[in-house]
């Protein structure tokens, strides 16, 4: 055990989804691991999850800020004199103005600042996992005041999330989520607002392209708010990007179709080549579950009777989809299954008279 | 057998996705489908994949043309005097352009334009499948001058592919497919676009949240010029309302942090609602579920029971998710139903011994 990583206690402020998961995470590694939150109904089903304790004010070694990036600073301000031999990192999306306000508390040497690139469109504890960061990119953003140990508890505990480590500075940092997290939700929410304009009929045709293509425009207008507040003038530039871009191609359309379709061809193949330029794809499931369709009537119990059939033959169902059909009587159901347990799964099923659907 | 839906015999025209795709779904309706393509090696692939036999100019009752949208009149055109007892309809995704076209060819009254709102990301007969519409709407729009007959023969063949026939305009149709699908095709195109400029470090922290939005960035530039070149007013007009939202954004955040958080905040509610108005099941206007979060032991059979209480409360669950996390026994359960049927199922899982998350 050297001095500099002897990483056993952690305090984890905020039972929402990422400190609940890093909770989780955390425990099942075996660290001790306590919760505070306002909230104390958070706390009780964070604990019920398994993600730790009610925090009893006892000395921890590292203290995971898992708030919204007001909170930050004034939990590290709250906190600094009853903890005296705590680090302190945090969880918030934007690292500059949260760095101000730390710098502000004269704790910069016990802090340094974190960003773990995991997340869903849910929130809360219930909708944690103890896997959410694992093979994921966790940013930490040391300050030239950090101390050597800070960073080094903070490094053990994200690694422990199984999460993989990125330092850069708090500036590169908020540009870098710029362009490819808030520039993106808003554009996103842009595109789904424009929806409120158009016909009834014209929305039952969408189909998983729209879909996809806004699927992140279903975040919480606060916590966004609050983001994309403190990351200002890179999310602006951004826009600008996007806004102006958008705007050639609308004139282009409206003048000619022969310049309309120049500006649509080009658009078109510079978004591939931006899009070839992600790296390949994360998972955050170390196992990629197989899908077994089957056809089900859309009425009670059918769904029991199904997961009942995959029971019976003891086959655990890790996740299931169900797809409606418009105007129809039958849908489609995945199940998904761990891929040893596909064939059988589908011997058991028709077995039982259930219908694949592919 | 009355007169005016006896449709026994189709030509499909054009053997890629889409034509074989339907030869397959009818032939296995037991309709005579014929197969026609001016490459022969298309037809001979289809066929074998069992989609229908080579055309021998027979006569047929329907011609199902599934090729690119410039050529659909000209097929008109073609077999109009040929088959005197067939009625034409077509699946290109534009349809005022081409409806323009078959007017000019004096066969108005035989043709009734329609659209598979159906693909997959693949093309070609390899790619066909006789399910590909099963659920899926497909718009049929006929013109003033088109022929009853011409409609009835068109909608029995398009409901025997398994598809959900609307009917709506040509001009409604191309309003509704650029809100739908072009304009997200160009703007998720420019907000990947915009990621060529984004710093390498920048693009290893991007997640499945940017991948999602930008996925249809992927998309053909050839087919989406000329997709697109065939409805520009409607798609001008779309890009620019989404451009001139995000360059208000862009000007708000620039300006002060008030004005900025102000104009974000209502940009993500606005978002919200518009995403909220896509349809999740069956047709018509979007039903609200609500979840029930339910804390489920991850073991075989735990599923069923649980969907089996909801059922013996004679409640129809209509959606669920699993958050299945590897790391914990437990697992939370949203089972979403009607919102009328919400306390009734918290009060029956809870009485059978459930612990509700949330």
């Amino acid at each position: 055990m050297t001095p500099i990583d002897d990483l056993r206690r952690i305090l984890v402020v905020g039972a929402g989804l990422i400190g609940t998961s890093v909770g989780l995470a955390l425990s099942g590694r075996g660290f001790a691991v306590a919760l505070d939150d306002p909230d104390d109904s958070r706390v009780m089903l964070a604990g019920r999850l398994g993600a730790g304790r009610p925090w009893q004010s006892e000395p921890v070694d590292l203290v995971v800020i898992a708030t919204p990036p007001a909170a930050v600073a004034p939990t590290v301000d709250r906190l600094a004199a009853a903890l005296p031999g705590a680090v302190f990192t945090d969880v918030a999306s934007v690292k500059a103005a949260v760095q101000r306000d730390v710098d502000a508390t004269g704790q910069a040497a016990r802090f340094v600042g974190g960003h773990p690139l995991a997340g869903r469109e849910r929130s809360g504890a219930a909708a944690a996992r103890a896997d959410l960061f694992v093979g994921r990119p966790w940013v930490l953003t040391p300050s030239a005041a950090s101390d050597p140990r800070a960073l080094a508890l903070a490094r053990v505990g994200v690694e422990a999330c199984g999460a993989v480590v990125v330092e850069m500075s708090a500036a590169d940092h908020d540009d870098a989520v710029a362009a490819i997290s808030h520039v993106p939700q808003l554009v996103a929410s842009a595109l789904a607002a424009a929806l409120a304009d158009a016909a009834d009929g014209a929305l039952g045709l969408a189909g998983s392209g729209l879909r996809d293509t806004i699927r992140i425009a279903g975040s919480d207008p606060q916590l966004w708010t609050a983001i994309v507040g403190a990351n200002g003038a890179p999310v602006a530039a951004g826009l600008q990007v996007v806004a102006a871009r958008l705007a050639e191609v609308a004139h282009a359309l409206a003048a000619d179709p022969a310049t309309g379709a120049d500006a649509v061809q080009r658009l078109i193949a510079d978004g591939r080549r931006g899009r070839a330029r992600l790296p390949g794809k994360h998972s955050g499931l170390p196992v990629p579950y197989v899908a077994v369709p089957v056809i089900v009537p859309d009425v009670p119990g059918e769904l029991a009777r199904l997961l009942g059939a995959a029971g019976d033959a003891d086959i655990n169902v890790e996740d299931l989809s169900v797809e409606h059909s418009p105007g129809r009587p039958l849908g489609v159901v995945e199940l998904l299954v761990a891929p040893e347990r596909a064939e059988a799964l589908r011997a058991a099923l028709t077995a039982r008279g259930w219908s694949l659907a592919g």
